[in-house]
């Protein structure tokens, strides 16, 4: 399935060039500055259970397809918030998943899923009702062998540095229990904040009490949350952390009076914060945030424009984070002002700005980006995590902002075996771009492969400052 | 002028798969699911009038571009809404057409329209100045054959079903003819109650009455004007609809309560409802034509972001569909919410949503339908069913929602002749992106053939319930 | 650098086909209707102080990208508002920006660079820091050679005819100048009235008042200031204006009844006008602009979409068009509609419309040109003029509005050493674009000749009236 020029441009010299660029970064070691795997994964290294656990049932890529075209998620195995009966049988699970795997053709699911299988599994058949049971029984047998333990899986895929994501309010447990463990592998994690920086966010209060407790400070003060805040992000670099995330359903930022600041905390602590208020205080938020950036060195993230949950009956069913997440328009130049305004020509701070709306890459991303120090631009993101959704983000930003003011790529998942996959159609788009800059004679060979690797690497390591 | 290998990539492999791939789906007969075909031409089998008459005076897209170029619709025998004088000599409008087909250059238009010269007269050679005449009188020649009766070029077009739109007040008349006729073509109507349902438009509350008395209903009530769409409904059932067609400024749906909507239809039957009220009304009759899709299986179309009769003076000269409608932007995520909420997760029903707003393409629509059971998206529509468009629309959504969330090809059209050229473009075109997918190793040929025969033939034919 | 088959397509039938279509338009006279040259230079005919001075200290697109990447502007000798010191050594600042000349890869900075240094000076190695300094001696000693003064380079460059831009209040003495020379070079001056129209222009007031002295009006009334603008364009027009210039935060047109007009008037000609206000009357002042241009027949041009001066501590420091004018999103179908109720058909007027918003192109500006006769679209413009920013203006226009619609390029630059690279550019994507539709059989490739040699030459000529 996966032939070697794969996602190269079909014209002879334009492929040639970008295999020879390929070449340079295909070996390179993974950095994935953000993703969503389980640190305890790597902690306890156990074996993972099943093919269906493994690639279906946790994975919202494919399950909502299979959900848009009819196939109940119970039928998944994903488990309902009532704790009702859901399918258990990982391989039914993964007979109705081949029956639908066609579904995929045209999408980068399908370029994952058919990489994981070949190149972790050796299986070079497409997926298909007919070879359904196979797939799995060769799956099922290899999970069980150690080489395809989470650590065992880490080393061959080669990868230097592994970031997780935390809540603000986790423990660590298991980041301490890998550097307490020996092993060598570099599992950083996120310091997450939004369940205790967002008035909307599912117990809110109850999250900041959380937070003044773990940290020792009375959070239902202005003053002893901010701190709270700094505590825990120095715990959070204590293991590793060099970066923060936010996913926020605006970019939107606020830079109140002190005073002001203090009065819209004491509101949205108090009983049902308004709409507008809530979006303030995310937005004030993200300021402070900045501003302990500047401080801690902590690079900052900042992920809007997901409207979460949209299908009630779902989530009522199922719960967050089921394929029924929709992005909306999302605007950057008035919102990040107020940010900017105070902290834009910082030359230590880094903010990395994403987006699921396209339409911002060439109107606002790309010039904010190619004007402001303190801003970079993350790579295509959930949705946009594609072949022509890399290619297009290249075209939209690189004449404004070129190549130095993005950070290369994130993988951003939870399926863990999917990363080397994902990585790989990353290195070989960019390659395929570099490549068609080259055909065209706007930039040299020996240049194209400098900014290869620094794509594929470099630009990442510097960003995310590991 | 019509190179077999035409919209084809020019890189040989990928051409070469293309026309491979074109081979399988090229005589597929053609399902034309949505139009503006007149069933007046069906059932009566006149010969078509004039050259000018077919291809210049009734097509929008011809006359706007003249138009934006300084030639006065008058000129192009575009009649009057005050009667006044206009062009009456066929030939002569031909001839102004001719010195200006230049501007379709690189234009749809152009494709459909030489397409149509050459395919059903013979005419090979670009139309100019010089050979406006002789194509005329080719043209006008062949016109008066039996062979280029509306019956006999349908059945010569191998369409298997063409769906014409009907609004709701129309008596079916010509549809009856047809199938009164015995002749075996199948034309089949569609349910259009923009004119009922919307308080905007000329005439609402008269219209209103007509449908009650129509359907033998009290229709100045709530109820009545409900039970009055669904008999109406049922009428067209017996003249073939498959589906519902609904042309709003924006996609707005809302679910009130039933006495709120009661009394919201009490207010748009007033005097001059209020464009907040209007645009409510039309909000929640999206909703209620939800509901009755459910109880009879009619596929639901949504054609919004249209502002239409943006040119006053136009308007006011020629009236309706003169060119002078222009998109608008369209939320999908906030304005298909209410509806959505209420049936998204229905496996029974259908909506089909169109956009002239590409930016919704991968930001809303493509999430969107890659998720809710009840969503497809429609082919590009209007100013995007062109090459560019076409391709655009695949690039932009295939990634998130698949091909499967896609309902294959509709080419719109009141230009009859031009039917089989539209369908050859976009068969072309869908066949030369999957092309680039197996070149580009994304897909194998296996699959992108029967990809390719679900685009052109088998989704329509499914989703339309044909 | 310059490979002769730059921006062509890879594939070699393409490619030729390019080339061929190239040769047609390669040496056409160059013709730029839209720019920011200083008429001075023509009129003084002195050589150009140094080659900092020429390619780094005044151009926002260099010194805007090395700014986001942490250099200073003070670095790079770009003058403080408050005199302090900057780097005066040219040497040094040509060093700095060598050592960061590799951040332009993939950027039209660099293509238009790399072009200037090579047609003009003969440099064949890419700049860097190990040959900056010889790269600085070449352009620093041909600077004083008479071949590289101003009105030499201008005959160099084959400029037919080239159009500056003054504000209205400019006295022209440079124009009168260049007139008074006797030098037969063709420098025509653009009536640019934004700081007497735009109630939020620094010094609004006073510059009305200027307005008015100059022209002998009474400006402070409504009918006075009408009449003052008309003088100044009539003047304008003896030194060759054959246009307008309108850069206004958004496309806002207004319509208003005279006796409102002139009490809006009133109210932004008092103190401290409100933004809505502010915002009516640059609206308004659009539709006189055009009511004016039909009178005495100076071509419009519309600019609007930029947020300008985002940055306020660069604002500060170092004052107006520093690179930090941002894009904003920009609505054209409602914001034109009065300007075009009153004046959309009128066959006489031409308004030429720009955008920093590419989400406009397919669906707001395409459908807007290709009907109102009064309308032409502006190529690609500011982050958008470049290679892919025009590949896809034709992508996203042609379809719908033809080529005929539009003006062929502008430069609109203040770099003029880059002006004969910039038209290269522009020349040479057409051209590839006009290929793909020959070598995908849309167009012939007679058509696309004549069409190439009207887009880079006689549509500008006819648009702009030369």
């Amino acid at each position: 399935m996966m032939n070697d020029d794969r996602l190269f441009p079909a014209e002879p010299t334009t492929r040639a060039i970008a295999r020879r660029l390929f070449q340079e970064v295909r070996n390179l070691p993974i950095l994935s500055p953000h993703g969503h795997t389980d640190p305890r994964w790597f902690a306890e290294n156990q074996p993972f259970p099943d093919p269906a656990q493994l690639f279906v049932t946790p994975d919202h890529y494919v399950f909502r397809m299979l959900y848009s075209q009819g196939v109940a998620l119970e039928d998944l195995g994903v488990p309902r918030v009532d704790g009702g009966p859901v399918e258990a049988d990982p391989r039914r699970i993964w007979r109705l998943f081949a029956k639908h795997y066609r579904l995929f053709a045209g999408t980068p699911t399908r370029l994952w899923l058919d990489h994981s299988f070949e190149s972790l599994f050796g299986l070079t058949e497409l997926l298909s009702p007919a070879n359904a049971d196979r797939h799995y029984d060769v799956i099922a047998e290899a999970l069980q062998r150690p080489e395809f333990s989470p650590r065992a899986l880490f080393e061959k895929f080669n990868i230097e540095v592994i970031a997780t994501t935390e809540t603000a309010l986790d423990d660590l447990r298991w980041h301490k229990a890998i550097r307490d463990s020996g092993w060598r592998g570099r599992v950083v994690t996120t310091y997450r904040p939004d369940s205790v920086v967002d008035p909307a966010f599912p117990g809110f209060r109850d999250n900041v009490a959380s937070l003044g407790a773990i940290a020792g400070e009375d959070a239902t003060t202005w003053s002893g949350y901010l701190s709270a805040h700094r505590k825990r992000r120095a715990f959070f670099k204590t293991h590793g952390a060099t970066a923060t995330d936010h996913g926020h359903p605006s970019a939107a930022t606020a830079n109140l009076a002190p005073a002001e600041a203090r009065a819209l905390f004491a509101r949205v602590m108090a009983d049902a914060p308004s709409g507008a208020d809530a979006e303030l205080f995310r937005a004030q938020m993200l300021t402070e945030m900045a501003a302990m950036s500047l401080d801690d060195g902590l690079v900052m993230q900042i992920h809007p424009g997901s409207w979460r949950n949209h299908n009630p009956l779902l989530y009522a069913h199922f719960g967050r984070d089921k394929g029924a997440d929709i992005p909306i328009q999302t605007d950057y130049v008035h919102a990040l002002k107020p940010l900017l305004d105070r902290f834009g020509n910082e030359k230590s701070l880094t903010v990395i700005l994403f987006t699921l709306d396209e339409t911002a890459y060439s109107r606002e991303l790309a010039p904010l980006a190619g004007h402001y120090p303190v801003l970079r631009l993350g790579p295509p993101w959930w949705f946009l995590d594609s072949v022509n959704g890399m290619r297009r983000f290249r075209e939209l930003t690189t004449e404004t902002a070129g190549f130095a003011n993005t950070v290369g790529f994130n993988d951003d998942t939870r399926a863990f075996p999917s990363i080397p996959g994902r990585h790989d159609v990353a290195r070989r788009v960019d390659c395929a771009f570099l490549a068609e800059l080259v055909a065209t004679h706007q930039l040299d060979e020996d240049e194209a492969r400098d900014w290869a690797r620094a794509l594929a690497y470099s630009l990442t390591k510097s960003a995310y400052r590991f």
